[in-house]
């Protein structure tokens, strides 16, 4: 009887892995954008003191995208599954006439993917905290797409390539 | 006789080309880096009124740096021929406390090859106007690299790798 038991229990648990393997059990979460400085540098955008998003984005920030996403940018904001796109902020550091890049402050990510991430239009959210890999966003929905839905025209993205 | 001459003339211009062809009587111009919006974007600086550079480069400028180039900002500002450096200079639109992007006032170009520019620390300057391909650098020396020269321990580039 135990023998049994034992027996249905790895059975069990052999069914499972190979649902997962099969049905691709696969984590939601956004990756980090591994090599991303290399990546086509889309824009740049300085949001100063007074501007409405100033606390969550104050900074200068640069655009980037993969092979994909460049794409989806030329193609006039209409991208495909695999488009990745950086959201890089920086500090900005004033002296003397002149404003540098300071230390970074977020790595915002957007990821296509539009069966896995077909409540937030097709796109999983992500931001890493300055240098590190620590995850920020709690919520895709709540935290991001809510205010990307209003790009909806622009397949969410708010950036368009600057030539 | 005037059969001779002219024999003679053809002769010559065909020794004065074969030597060009032979020696590389080739054309010291910087060419202009096309494709550099896909290199990888090495730094942004912003420089505002009041910066002593203001009239020449006032605005936004990024640098950009073909793969070569990219080798030698990451070696320490060590730059081998074949290294090509861009510099993006973009007009700045200020509103409602944003800064963005605006026209392209000029695309400057250091390009490495240091037996053809070995006046100039090996480096080649030249730039173009706006969106156009207009020359501008009348004389590299004096337009360029005399200011380059402070930056000499870092082989004449301003610019190093923000990571």
């Amino acid at each position: 009887m135990k023998k049994q038991i034992i027996i249905s229990i790895f059975s069990v648990a052999a069914i499972l892995v190979g649902a997962a393997v099969l049905f691709g059990f696969s984590n939601d979460e956004v990756k980090y954008p591994e090599g991303y400085r290399n990546w086509t540098h889309v824009k740049t955008l300085i949001l100063e003191k007074g501007h409405p998003l100033y606390d969550a984005f104050g900074g200068i920030h640069h655009i980037y995208a993969n092979k994909t996403a460049l794409e989806g940018y030329k193609a006039g904001n209409k991208f495909k599954d695999g488009s990745v796109i950086v959201f890089d902020l920086l500090e900005t550091v004033s002296a003397d006439n002149a404003v540098a890049e300071g230390n970074r402050k977020v790595v915002g990510v957007m990821e296509k993917n539009s069966k896995k991430y077909r409540d937030t239009g097709g796109w999983g959210f992500e931001a890493f905290k300055g240098d590190t890999r620590e995850r920020v966003v709690k919520n895709m929905e709540g935290d991001c797409f809510s205010c990307h839905l209003s790009q909806k025209d622009k397949d969410y993205v708010f950036s368009e390539y600057r030539k």
